[in-house]
C-alpha cells in the first residue's frame, strides 16, 4: 500500500514518457529499500556508539585516532567490500597537556574561576601563566581602532557573538570565525600578551569550544597564548569590564606542538562493473577534537559514510561506477588527510566524478548542497521529488566541504548533506559533543539520504 | 543587504502584477521583522522555563494545572491585549498517588523490577497489587485469536512497536496508540486481570510513557488496572516468556479517580479593528501529564501561541480581524477545554474563520498542515515562498489538532505547525519531557513560523 501511494507520488510529479517513468518507479523502490534498511536494520548507530563511547576524542596524531583507524579499518572490511586500505599521511600532534585554568580578578584576591580551553593549536602560557588586564573588542577590525596604546602588554578579549537572526547557524558561524583563527596572530601585532575569544556558541552554557587557530607567519617569540572562554563567563566577564576596567585574567595553557607523525585515511570500495575508472567518493573526517567525544563532529558522517556502502551491498545493488567511502584524517587541524587524497587521486590518474561530505553532525536531514554550475545542477533538480517523502526539501549550490575540497578541478561536482543546522553549535568542538546527543533516527535517515544520492548519481552518472 | 536579497527572491517566485509584488514585498519585509524579534528578542524560552522549572507537570485538576493558569493569565495581562479572561470549566480529575511499582517473576525468589507507569485513567490495583501470569500479544486484533481459554487470569502485554520505517513518528504512534487507548476495556472482555501496554517511544530507553485510556462501556466491577512498561522493559520481558512462559507480573498502582474540578481556558485578544466578529484563534493546551515537566507536550504550544500576540504587538501590526490566544485546559484526558471554547463560541455567534494548534512539540518548524478543501488550501500555497528563507517547505492538507477539532463547521480552517517529528516520542508523555530537551531556537523558530501565518490570514482574510 504504502509503496503503491509513493509510486503514485513519482508517477504524478514526474510528467514523462513511459520509459522514464519506469525508471522513476525502480528508483522510488529502490529508494524505500535503503530508507528501510538504514531504520530498520542500520548499523551507523552501533558503530557511533563504539567511536564515540569505546574510543572517544580521536585528534590527529593521538593514541585514540590511530584505534579509530584500526577499528573503522575493521569494520570495512567486514563488510565484504572489494578493497579495504589505509593510505598514510603526515599530521600535526598538538596536544592540549593538562586542564587549561583561569580566573578573573577585578580587585585583589577578588577572583571567580572562568572556564576556558586552549584553541588547538595554540602555544602554552609561561610556566606561571599570564595575568594581564583585559580588554574587550567586537571583532579583528576593532584592533586597529584602539592600537598599540591601548592593547600592548594586555589579553585580548574577542566577544562578538554569533547572530542569532541568521536561520542558516554555519552563517552566523562564518560571521565569527575569524576571531578564533585569526585572533591571536592579529593582536600580537599590537603587543598582547593573550587572546580569549567568547565560544562559538549561539547558547549561554558554560561549555568552552574550542577550534583550529594559526599564527600565520607571526615569529615564534612573538606567539601568544589563545583560549576560548564560554558563552556565560564571556557575559559575564564583559559586564565585569563596564563597571571594573582594571579587571585582570587569570590563565595557564600547558600543550605542545610536537613532531608530525605518521597516520592514515582509512578506504574501503567496492569496484565499479562497468565504469571502474570512474570513482565516486562519500566521507567525512575521522579525526576530532579531543574535548568530548566527536560524535556529531564528525562521528556521524564517518558512520554514515561507511552505512552508505553497507546499505548498497545490503538492498543488492551493483555499483556501475567505483564507489569508495574515505575517512579523512586531521580536517580538524590541518587537512593533510584530504589534501593527500586529491594528490594520490591525480597522481593515479583516478577520474572522480562526484564526492559527498557530511560533517554539519547527525541531525535531521534538510537536503544536499551542490557545488557545481547551474547546468549540471538541473540534473540534481531533476531527483529531488525522489527525496520529497523522506521530507528532504533544500537542494541548493553552495559548498560541497572541506575534506572534498582538494578534488575539485572544475569537472567534478562536490556536494555535502545539511542536516537542521539549529542545535550544531550547542556540541561543536565541545566537551558535550557526545553520543547521547545523536538521535538514532536522524541520524540513520541522514545516512539512507546519502545512500540514495549516492544510488542515483552510480546508475545514471553525470552528464 | 539581507533584505534586498529576500525581495528578489519573493519578487522571483512571486509572478504576478506590480500591486501584488508591492504586497509580498511588504510580507517578506514583515515577516523578517517577526522572525528577528523572535530570535533575537524572544520571550516564549523564557515563559517554557517558568512553566517547565516553576511550576512543572500541570494534570487536569492539580494544584499545578492553576497555578499554570493564573502565571499565564498574569503574563498575557502584561503584554497589553484588549481583554484578557478565564472561561470556566469542569474538568477530570484522576491522581497517579504514590509511584506505582512492578516486577517480573520467572521462577519464585527469582525477581526483577521493571520500570512501568499508570495509564491516565486506569483504576488502581486491589491493595495487595496484582500478580498474575502474563500473555504477550502484539495487537488489540490478536485478543479473539487467543480467546478466554489463553487470557482469563492473566496480565495481558500490548507489545506491538511503533514502525521505525514510517518518516512521520505520529503516523507510527498512530499505528499503536489503540492497543494505550482501548487495550484494558477489550481485554477485559477476556477476563484479564492487567494489561502492561509497551510505551509509545520509537527509542529503547527505560522511561514508561503514560497516556490516555478509556474503559468504554465496560461496568465497573470489570475495570482492570493499566500501565505503560518501558521500551527496554517490554523487550526483556518478551524475551523472558520465549524462555519462561509461566513468568509472572506484579503490579501496583496506587491512582484515584475523583470528583470533576472547575478550571479554566486562559484567553487573551487583540480585537480586530476593521473586523471584530471575524476571528482567529491561536493556540496550545495548559495542561499536561504529570510525570515530567510538559515541555515539549505542551509548554512548547503554549509559550509559542502567547508569543505569536507579543509579536504582533511588537513589531507595531494592528489586527484587522480579532486575534484570540487560547491556552486550552484537559487535552490529555478529556479535551473539556476544546470542546467549552468551541460551544461558548458558537452560543455568541463568533464567526471564527481561522485556528491554529501548535502541539506537536518545540522541535524546528517544517511547515503546516491544513484542514481544509483543496480551493482554499491554494491560498496558503500561494504563501508558500515566504516561508522558504526560514526553510519551511511542508504545506500539506491534514489534521489540525485535537483542542480546535470542536471548531470544525465545513467552513472555518483548521491549522497545526508541523515540527520535526524525529525526536518527539524520545519525551512524549514521560519524565523526560522536560526544559533542557527543548532547544531555545527550535522554539523560536516555531513561534515566529505561527504569527507570519497569523499575520498573512488576518491581513487577507479567507477567500
Amino acid at each position: 500500500m504504502k509503496y503503491i501511494a509513493l509510486l503514485a507520488l513519482s508517477l504524478f510529479i514526474n510528467q514523462a514518457t513511459y520509459a522514464q517513468l519506469s525508471n522513476t518507479e525502480l528508483d522510488s523502490l529502490e529508494i524505500r529499500k535503503i530508507y528501510d534498511m538504514s531504520l530498520l536494520n542500520g548499523k551507523s548507530y552501533k558503530w557511533l556508539d563504539h567511536l564515540s563511547n569505546e574510543i572517544g576524542g580521536r585528534l590527529s596524531g593521538s593514541v585514540d585516532a590511530q584505534r579509530a583507524v584500526d577499528y573503522t579499518k575493521k569494520e570495512l572490511e567486514s563488510l565484504g567490500l572489494d578493497k579495504v586500505w589505509l593510505q598514510p599521511v603526515m599530521v600535526p600532534k598538538w596536544v592540549r597537556g593538562a586542564k587549561e585554568f583561569s580566573y578573573v580578578e577585578s580587585a585583589p584576591g577578588s577572583t571567580r574561576n572562568i572556564n576556558i580551553t586552549a584553541l588547538g593549536g595554540s602555544v602554552s602560557t609561561p610556566e606561571g601563566g599570564t595575568k594581564a588586564q583585559v580588554i574587550e573588542v567586537q571583532g579583528i577590525e576593532d584592533l586597529a581602532h584602539y592600537g598599540e596604546a591601548q592593547i600592548k602588554g594586555k589579553i585580548v578579549f574577542f566577544n562578538r557573538p554569533m547572530r542569532a537572526d541568521l536561520i542558516n547557524t554555519f552563517e552566523a558561524y562564518g560571521g565569527c570565525v575569524d576571531q578564533r583563527y585569526a585572533g591571536a596572530a592579529e593582536a600580537a601585532k599590537y603587543g598582547a600578551v593573550g587572546v580569549l575569544v567568547r565560544s562559538m556558541n549561539l547558547r549561554l552554557d558554560d561549555f568552552p569550544h574550542t577550534g583550529s587557530m594559526g599564527y600565520g607567519d607571526t615569529p615564534v617569540n612573538k606567539r601568544i597564548p589563545a583560549a576560548a572562554v564560554s558563552t556565560n563567563d564571556a557575559e559575564y566577564l564583559s559586564g565585569l569590564l563596564k563597571i571594573v576596567k582594571t579587571t585582570e585574567v587569570y590563565m595557564k595553557i600547558n600543550s605542545s606542538q610536537l613532531e608530525d607523525v605518521k597516520s592514515y585515511n582509512v578506504i574501503g570500495e567496492i569496484t565499479g562493473s562497468e565504469f571502474p575508472n570512474e570513482y565516486i567518493i562519500v566521507g567525512g573526517h575521522l579525526d576530532s577534537w579531543d574535548l568530548g567525544d566527536g560524535a556529531h563532529d564528525d562521528g556521524a558522517g564517518v558512520v554514515q559514510s561507511m552505512e552508505v556502502l553497507r546499505l548498497l551491498k545490503e538492498i543488492g545493488y551493483k555499483p556501475k561506477r567505483s564507489i569508495r567511502v574515505v575517512l579523512f584524517m586531521n580536517e580538524e587541524n590541518g587537512l593533510r588527510g584530504g589534501n593527500e587524497y586529491a594528490a594520490v587521486a591525480k597522481k593515479n590518474g583516478e577520474n572522480h566524478i562526484f564526492a559527498l561530505e557530511s560533517d554539519s553532525g547527525g541531525f535531521t536531514p534538510r537536503g544536499f548542497s551542490f557545488q557545481t554550475e547551474k547546468s549540471k545542477f538541473q540534473q540534481f533538480l531533476a531527483w529531488k521529488p525522489l527525496f520529497e517523502p523522506y521530507l528532504i526539501h533544500s537542494f541548493t549550490i553552495d559548498h560541497g566541504g572541506a575534506d572534498i575540497g582538494p578534488l575539485e578541478n572544475g569537472n567534478i561536482v562536490l556536494a555535502g548533506l545539511r542536516p537542521d543546522s539549529q542545535r550544531y553549535f550547542d556540541y561543536h568542538h565541545a566537551s558535550n559533543d557526545t553520543f547521547e546527543f545523536v538521535n538514532k533516527r536522524e541520524l540513520e535517515l541522514g545516512a539512507a539520504s546519502m545512500t540514495s544520492l549516492i544510488y542515483l548519481v552510480d546508475k545514471y552518472g553525470l552528464e
